[in-house]
């Protein structure tokens, strides 16, 4: 075997079983060997940042890592922002990025760029397998880095010539690391503290928010403290039978207004909450000033295990309040806006089902409906590098191929990937698109209020409007092979969403709000 | 003002008038300075890679930096690829990246990266302006940087509270450098080599590819010295009246044959010729064993002066051969292919065009015929980052709106910045896009081969294939508000080819060959 198959026959070992593609000349050994590997299925994405998106999604819901293939440092750069976002979801993703021969990356031809400094910032490990005899060794080592705890992208450079030249290349099994269960110490602390307290309040993050750790961190708040959550998750649950902790506000100054008195945050697999921008005059650090804060279990702990020793500390009952299964009683009708699409989504929507989430301002609408919807699981854009939505959808039907999968996006983020709808049709992957097409970025006509910079005038508007021209996105839908439709209406956008939901396969709703 | 007026005012000071932009939160107040400086053209890009190509393209035949405005690390990531082609160009860009308020740094917000690291590889100079007070300054050190020489995108990191405090900022003027001319004994050097010399040759790069070099080029072409270029250039003349300067073959044992018995090369604003990828058993190097190598102008020095000087030393004649004006003679008929398409275009393209050519396979095609078409310029693929020949197209319409523009792209080198057709309708720009659509990454059938991995099989197909299901990039184009046609016949393509020249504004031809 050569250098290539010896990564294959690696990766296939340690389960990793999907791959996400836009290979070049420098990777063409890999994709031959793929030919070899009949259990890794490639999945060709045509542009590199639909690539690590799906391999995002992929790996949230699998729990496990896909890989991508990808063309030197370009076609890493052209994935980076949704690895970034992979970064902050802490989703296991091992990167493999072909190289030029090792002997002739001296000649700084022109694809040649600094690999490892391009990938450093998003990956949690970076090596070059620069000999065939070393790749089988670095994959699996790739594979058990990209564990963590509490797990990221890993990057895996493969020179042409370690792909293609012989080598013994024995699958080598990845030692899976085990996540720490917080001390005891830490625990009895917080429940301590938590006694302690007026008013105190778990966050809880990453691991924690879970169905298992929800259930646990219910627990807590039927021993009468308050569960917040982080802004944006990585993986959820949410609907019928799930306990929902209160969100963190996305705006600070909400945050803290909602926190007022609150005089210890206990944080459980999650850190200290900032906000996501500054702005003149508002704070940073979303914790009320004198509140004691401390940590239950870190991001790299087992979160799970930490929230049932504390609720079992504090003699929390068995079980916490969890939601209804409430569905918005009737159609709604008239122009169509983002609650009644919410409304429509949570009507339909079957159990179980995936939504990825990439659709800013629109997605409060959902939100309100989905509380009480049939229980299903949320992936949110944890990086703030719009384009995830998309993407994310494609991993998560790959994992997860009887699970219906719901991709919501905002005009604007959808058309930062926008050729994962190729992928979509090319893969038959049952996956309901919705865009919201407000022919804006209104997230920002709001921030250029909150940052002080004021009304935008004609060359601002230049930068915030997408209304000129609408883009159809059924056309884009349709042109790239995916059924589409176009809702002005609440009644057109339920019945289109019905359709969808009763039916198998890529379909796509343009949302006019 | 505050400093995002200062950084406008400095940038507009020194002829910076076009930004390329994809802002966020962290760049509004940039955003609302835009209405209070009329003279910088804001034109919004729906994706960073469209951003930074458009400012490639302009820069190539502004001469001068364009800005892009990128949000944060992964704002830059999305537009890594097409400034690393500008790298390649040595294309003069001011890249402006927004980054978090300086004291919001130290909490690691979601958007949060190492944004030095990320943008280093592709910089020329890296600097972050922390106070409002540094950003006149830092702005001028950022344009005269980006002029290298040779030139190449720089990166300026604007901290949101450096934007929005205040600061006197007097717009600071930025000392252009001087490319400077190669040294006598440099060209009597390469003179006296060329005399001593059987076979020599004189391969020319970069700014020596411009009209003026390639009319000093040819006088040594008439004093029986051959004269190649580098394969891919970022910006040249082609036509009638231009001299055509032999290409470097793309395969190196294409290209070793063709210089088989050349006993000297002389280098003019470029360096010893190396194979794009690595083969087993196949040469890196492009020069002919034993072959004598010598550089009469670096990339960073004057090259046009180089070469008018070694043509003076050796007593060449003041004008060498040019192309005469060959227009095919009548329409071609039949099923379309890349050489009836090319024909058509020779046919059509008014004098004075500007083509950016991303077209990989079928750019064969259109060379043929337009080395003898009316005299225009061509921008290439420099880096090899697939996806530069919507955004250039931008770029170059934006710097010089009196000229017609011509992309060409491959299929799948289209699909990768597809969005760039919303801007090419947005700004109106008189840009004629082909899309060569051959249903597969033609290239990597035939590089799969000269790899030695071998026949493609069903799971390397599948990363090949372009074909299931076909994008009808018709329907993209006219999704994104620009008029499309589709012509499966040379008789189609020589008709909507002639109208598209007849008429102004974006237009947009997919070419099924």
């Amino acid at each position: 075997m050569n250098g290539a198959d010896a990564l294959l026959s690696t990766l296939v070992a340690n389960e990793v079983t999907a791959c996400f593609a836009n290979p070049g000349t420098s990777e063409m050994q890999f994709v031959a060997a793929l030919d070899r590997s009949p259990k890794m299925r490639p999945v060709l994405c045509l542009f590199e940042g639909v690539a690590t998106g799906a391999a995002d999604g992929y790996g949230r819901i699998a729990g496990g890592p896909a890989c991508t293939l990808l063309h030197l440092g370009p076609g890493y750069g052209n994935g980076l922002a949704n690895l970034h976002n992979a970064r902050r979801a802490f989703t296991p993703i091992v990167n493999v990025i072909g190289d030029h021969a090792t002997y002739h990356r001296q000649y700084d031809a022109p694809l040649n760029s600094d690999i490892p400094a391009i990938v450093a910032p998003n990956s949690l490990w970076v090596k070059s397998a620069d000999s065939p005899d070393a790749v089988a060794g670095l994959a699996a080592e790739a594979v058990a880095a990209s564990f963590g705890p509490p797990g990221g992208p890993v990057s895996l450079i493969l020179p042409a010539d370690s792909a293609w030249l012989e080598t013994e290349g024995r699958p080598v099994i990845a030692q899976k690391p085990v996540r720490p269960a917080p001390s005891g110490d830490a625990v009895e602390a917080a429940a301590r503290a938590i006694r302690a307290a007026k008013k105190p309040v778990v966050l809880i993050g990453g691991q924690a928010c879970l169905a298992e750790g929800l259930a646990e961190a219910a627990r807590l708040q039927a021993a009468e403290v308050t569960v917040y959550s982080d802004t944006f998750i990585a993986r959820t649950s949410r609907g019928a039978g799930v306990f929902a902790p209160k969100r963190m506000q996305y705006f600070g100054e909400m945050a803290l207004a909602e926190l007022e008195g609150v005089d210890l945050m206990v944080f459980v697999g999650t850190t200290l909450p900032v906000a996501f921008f500054a702005y003149p005059n508002r704070p940073s650090v979303l914790a009320p000033e004198g509140c004691e804060t401390l940590t239950l279990a870190a991001r790299s702990e087992d979160a799970i295990v930490g929230l049932t020793a504390l609720a079992d500390a504090l003699n929390a009952p068995t079980h916490g309040p969890v939601q209804p299964l409430k569905l918005p009683d009737a159609a709604q009708a008239g122009k169509l806006n983002a609650y009644a699409a919410g409304a429509a989504i949570a009507r339909h929507m079957p159990e179980d089902a995936i939504v990825c989430d990439d659709s800013v301002t629109s997605g409060a609408g959902v939100a309100a409906a989905a509380a009480t919807a049939r229980p299903h699981e949320v992936l949110a854009l944890t990086g703030g590098a719009i384009g995830a939505g998309l993407p994310l959808a494609i991993g998560a039907a790959v994992a997860a191929p009887d699970r219906k999968v719901i991709s919501l996006n905002g005009d604007g983020a959808a058309m930062y990937t926008i050729q994962s709808l190729w992928t979509m049709a090319r893969e038959s992957l049952d996956v309901t698109v919705v865009v919201f097409a407000n022919y804006t970025y209104r997230i920002l006509n709001v921030e250029m209020q909150r940052t002080g910079a004021g009304e935008a005038g004609p060359s601002a508007k230049k930068l915030l409007d997408l209304g000129d021209p609408r883009t159809d996105f059924v056309a884009l839908a349709q042109g790239m092979g995916v059924p589409a439709v176009r809702c002005e209406t609440a009644e057109a956008f339920e019945a289109a969403f019905a359709a969808a939901m009763a039916q198998t396969g890529p379909t796509f709703i343009e949302a006019v709000i």
